[in-house]
């Protein structure tokens, strides 16, 4: 509980327009929402400034609308990530406005206009892009200008470097890769900003479905490189959109 | 090479002021300082809004007063972290206004004042503090004010929520935890603020030197944390330090 | 075998009431009971207060029957886990007063009426309801009174807060929980009852299909929790039954 | 805070007896006591029914005597494991009344009267008696009736099943093994109480300093068996004396 | 090549009934017998004393057959494993004599006389009996007169020393389990012949398919147990065969 | 770029026949073709003597022939591996002069005529034929000669030895092997020119996915060996071909 | 307990020469010595053919001295592994006729005459020797004729082909290497006996600590190979003494 | 043996100037020169075209001593890795001509003239230079003409680009690095020679002692990369002088 909104819940006990059981209820309780198979954390956007985002996978259709009904109705923004085709189709049928970025595996809805700054996401193979647009409508979803740089894997590096200026030009980066994960050690020796890098399960053998690629990152060389979990092209979204906004903050 | 650069030294090559060879020379290298046991990326601050820091482990006392120096020299600041008590002294006698953080293990000299923000270090046990102070200082040598928010581990909860108006006052935080490293998803979960990860190797058996806490961030499930390697304080302070200044940049 | 029942078995040897070999046949042999595929541990209620649990998996809908006839002929009461729904469907077929909870993927008859104390099975998301599940109707096979309290992960440590009161009220906790597997922990600092944690396979990538979470819960910096198997709701609620009714045993 | 507590601290506010300001530091603040170095969790004791025990591993003697003080003060009580010999001597000489269990690599001071019940610690090797030491004081720091079964390894089986009986007369088990950790399992079909399995270090090559171990322990093919972490007699002891004393409660 | 055949090869060469080319050539190339796709190893028999075996997983029906039919022809004995039910079926309608056995998934054709001794195969659950039979089949396959002792798991301990005299009868064991891999180190206490242990990938969760019990096998607090890979029934009845014939062999 | 290239560009900016923007543009960009989904590297060929291989895991027929037309336009040559089916015949059908090789999964078009050496490829199993041949062709794919050893695993060890000479023949060797990976040591131990290991795949159990044979290749104890990934016959082809033709270089 | 001995038991109770107490006592208690630090389990020569071996890792000088003087009275013979120069020296003077291997690390008495058979010890490099010394001194501890053949690494197969003879004359082999553990392998395809495969930790980087060498030798596609833990040179040579004494059991 | 010395033998053996005995002999033994503690493979350099190397690790100094001068009289010359600062100055004292490279850990003798071609070794960071100079010295002591680039790792990628034309110049290059392991791929990515990677145990945490690099090498999204043990430098100068030597073999 807020501190201003504590000591008015005090003050309102002292002056008798509140009862101290429900005193005490309201401050034994935090705001959720019982659906029956999920709780909802109704309090996120007030703490965290965005809503409960949906991890669709193991979800239902039916659960899936039933929680993002009640996220459009408490919060006017919906973001269901992981899901399975039905999963969205669903969603797209119940939620008006809802849009699905089928290669991302998302949908979203009350998503707000474009902010100020660039969350750049680039990645590094033609098999990262998956995980890359989820990280591009991830930062969207949260109000960021986003772009995304694709297909520019070290192994070509005149083709990374090409696009120097506009990496230079971003506030937040996400880079993705897969395999031996060697671009956000070269993108992070290049720009003055924070790089979130996301390790993929491309590759096969000695990959480890994404941990050798995990590690190269997490024994980045350059400076201002953090790690996301394997294929969390959400969770470096959502990372990158929050710092990308660190200039502009959405509440007062 | 700058775009505009390139273009006033194509303007150069075309007037006769700057002959081909030399053109070429410059085209081909970039700035750096060759020391003989060390080539110094003299361009780096340049490019990445800071000089190169020296990570001081396996370097000798005479070697680190030599980069030292370069760097003092090239770009007016020093930081250098994972010093032995030998190597920290040698550059703290060498380099005029040196600072030595002994729990930290580094030694920085040229820190800019403190601009804007804050960047809160939190960390979660007693033993968790080393790493915690190298994020601190790191941050501090970048020019963030720093804070520190000390022992408030998982187990005693209510210690941690005592502070939820600080923690929600940082513009960027960096959590230090090792054994189960729940902290950083609890305090995900409490703010809007990127929050970056660090695990450490304080634990035994099953921790495997920081592995289970490694993990356990990777797999936060609050969204916004991201992480760095195990006993990485530079790197999460480095991080955190970029993500403060996104509103204030150092370079027009 | 018991040593009264020994002192009984050479009484009787003495006084020529048993044959040396009738004696020596019982001294060598456990009571067993070999139905071909299985050869059933009928000593086991006797040995452990509880008949042998049925691991389902891998077992045809045949040899399931034939194993729950045995058991219910020799003690009365059965519990399967781990069915594939043709399995689960036999035995509701064979076994007169078979009930078959679902989700839990588990079949139990012959379940005692709930004795004193609670066991509280603490699940932290969604994905976690099946295991949290099977603990509960493990708990309450074995004669427990079990509750569930789902859906209250660290990420919304309010959500959890508000139900300290009934977290403190039990006997012994489960505690259930996928990705970082934070959550025992945090229950550990609030209770002073002992906690047994499961980590489930819930996640991706680094969660190493539930390592992760496992891992996490051995380093638990709170005292009081131990650890099962990944996605072992059985063996959670089994141990809890018995530490909970260490206050009334069932047998003299 | 305790449910009964709120209401009175409402119930004083609104009758003026205490101020909205101090009714609200007391709401957001819990108790804990900074000792500069460490943040004493104060209210451990009154939530979980014993005061924070130190992890002496890498704290000062100096440090470690501050905290020994600081709990006698608060709580009457002691208990400080993985304590180097000068750390344990340094506590000897400040704390009146301590006792240092060298094998067992503790102290503990305000040990309370032995309750009923008993926790029995099952040891299999000469090795693991350490370790098993650790689980038998910290248990009866809590006040447990402890006692122990040393060396009985399951290559030789009959010297354990001599022990049949004492087996089955503990409220629960705490079973310590390095190597292939096979005790809890075999312990685990002869009793009908709950088994805390502790896997040790003890072994070489493929033990993977007690993985192997605790591998096999999760692995359990007996039902009521529980895990700690590598070494973790602490754990194991403090979960038993839990265990032990739900039936009798030390709190009213 | 054997020394007498060598000094066989060199007396012919002398006395001019063998050409040098033809002599370069018989040292030169060892037997075998070239069937396109495989490259059989006819001078395995004489070496080893049992000619190839068939590893059947990945093979066509048609080159099985045609194997087994070089096999047939020069060794009148046939073992093949691992097979596909349409591998099986069509080894035994090629092939006069062949054997099926199903649950072990091998064909056998030409199998020897049993000799003396006894290999005695034990498995701990109803869900090792597949990889038990495999051992079974193959200890008979090259000999030996081998028996079965099914379902002694450790949890029920009395199950196992029930049969301590049959355990003691054998000349070599071969011992099969999952999950913790408990039983050869007791076995491996019982009885002073060597025992193979074979670790089952029977389990879930942290058994890591069949890891656990391989890791606690290879550290069997046990004299004289060997251990073979995880789900190897074969290595482990073919080591035990060799094991029993050391006192008659086979070949003079 | 080119030094060459660079000094003719800049001779060409100084006489006037290249405008500044122009010149700056070709500078600042690397040849590449961008084909929407994916975004060719046409300088490979020139940087690296042989242009991009298409990696088929993953990529539609359709995509496919986009992207291998676009190679033999700019380079006349295909190389495309890890086909599927569909993927192959899409190539084959579209591609003039393509040939599929089946059991390596690879299509290829272009092939330059066979040059001097030999690179021989040598494998182990039946079942390590297929990354075998994927080598295999992948070597003449790159021009060279190359042949094939096949079925000569080391518990044959007299079948390898019958082509010693025919090993030494070589000027480099692609040896492959799943299981316990020992090939290259004893092939290693035999020759005098470098050996590529290629570990597959091949096995089960504590072969984990042929992690097994990696390790033990990157062990060997024979000198010369180098190691490429599980399954990886492509990238071995490719280095044995490089090295075989450091004799005959293809650029002046 | 012996069947025969049970037999004799229940006779002296029937005919009053042995109470009823005590015939209990004695079934339920197995010959065990109590040394204070050790339970001597004393039935394990009765059980196993040989008496309890001594692990001497860990063992003071005076725990070593008390159980190897107790073993000598109650068997006469004493084998003591893994000892420090001063517990072997503490043994050489406490026990007559102890002798000291050094390399071997170990200390036997009362070792019986050699009998027939061969166990053959084969080691593949120079630092493998105490491994493969150990195997060594404890084949001949337990009565066999044991040999060393050292020195015969895979990188230079000829070595070991020129002994083939040699190798084929023995009823047991112990293969020792580390690096990539492939001498098992080319052995194993050579004799018509069991071989026993001891990996070593002798290698660096990815050997793993002899990982690398375990993996590769359970991986073994050579017949007739079972394996002991890393450095377990006394499993190696104790299970071969085993095997070798098939032959000529040494009790009736 | 070489084919043609076979046929004389047996031509000798024809002509009866070889007795039969004699023959046999020398086709059983290959040369091999026993020094008690090492069997030297006199018959390396032969069939290798290099004598064996000592792999100093764990040699005394007159093992090394005698090892070194055997060496030197059958062949002329003398390698040595992985000395202690003892072992190198004695074989610097006991060798003529012997020179030791301190920092590279080895000492040569009788390092042939430098050949034709270049073999270029770069490593990434500073403590990288140890393995580089070892791979360095070792392609100088099989007579390649070799060169070091230093300190061009990849978070200053113009570091590095500035000597592509150098990189370009060699016929093989060894490529050195820690972390993350990511310089190989941008290496492989420039040129058309084979590129030897060389992971390093630079780093710490999850760079798990190097496997972290390991694994992203062996990962390496740029053909033509082949992959040795962690800290091999050895291992890579090896295999690069043999392949920059196929042009000019020096045996015929």
């Amino acid at each position: 509980m807020d501190p201003r909104a504590l000591q008015e819940l005090l003050a309102a006990v002292r002056d008798g327009s509140l009862s101290i059981e429900e005193a005490s209820r309201r401050l034994e309780e935090s705001p959720t929402l019982d659906l029956g198979h999920t709780r909802l954390d109704v309090g996120r956007e007030t703490r965290c400034g965005h809503p409960e985002v949906i991890y669709g996978a193991g979800k239902s259709p039916t659960e899936l609308v039933e929680i993002a009904r009640a996220l459009m109705q408490t919060s006017g923004r919906l973001l269901a990530t992981r899901l399975s085709p039905e999963g969205a189709e669903a969603l797209c049928e119940a939620i008006p406005g809802a849009q699905h970025h089928e290669r991302a595996r998302l949908v979203c809805a009350g998503v707000p206009e474009e902010g100020e700054g660039l969350v750049l996401v680039v990645s590094a193979g033609t098999s990262d892009r998956p995980i890359a647009e989820e990280a591009l409508w991830t930062a969207r979803s949260l109000g960021a200008h986003a772009e995304h740089l694709a297909d520019v894997g070290v192994a070509g590096i005149h083709r990374l470097l090409a696009h120097e200026e506009r990496l230079r030009a971003a506030r937040a980066l996400v880079v993705v890769a897969g395999m031996e994960g060697a671009l956000p050690s070269v993108i992070g020796g290049l720009v003055e900003r924070p790089v979130i890098a996301v390790p993929t399960s491309v590759g096969y053998g000695a990959s480890l479905g994404g941990l050798a690629a995990l590690l190269a990152m997490l024994n980045s060389c350059a400076s201002g490189v953090s790690v996301v979990n394997i294929d969390n092209g959400f969770g470096a979204g959502y990372s990158a959109a929050l710092i990308n906004r660190t200039q502009h903050p959405t509440r007062a």
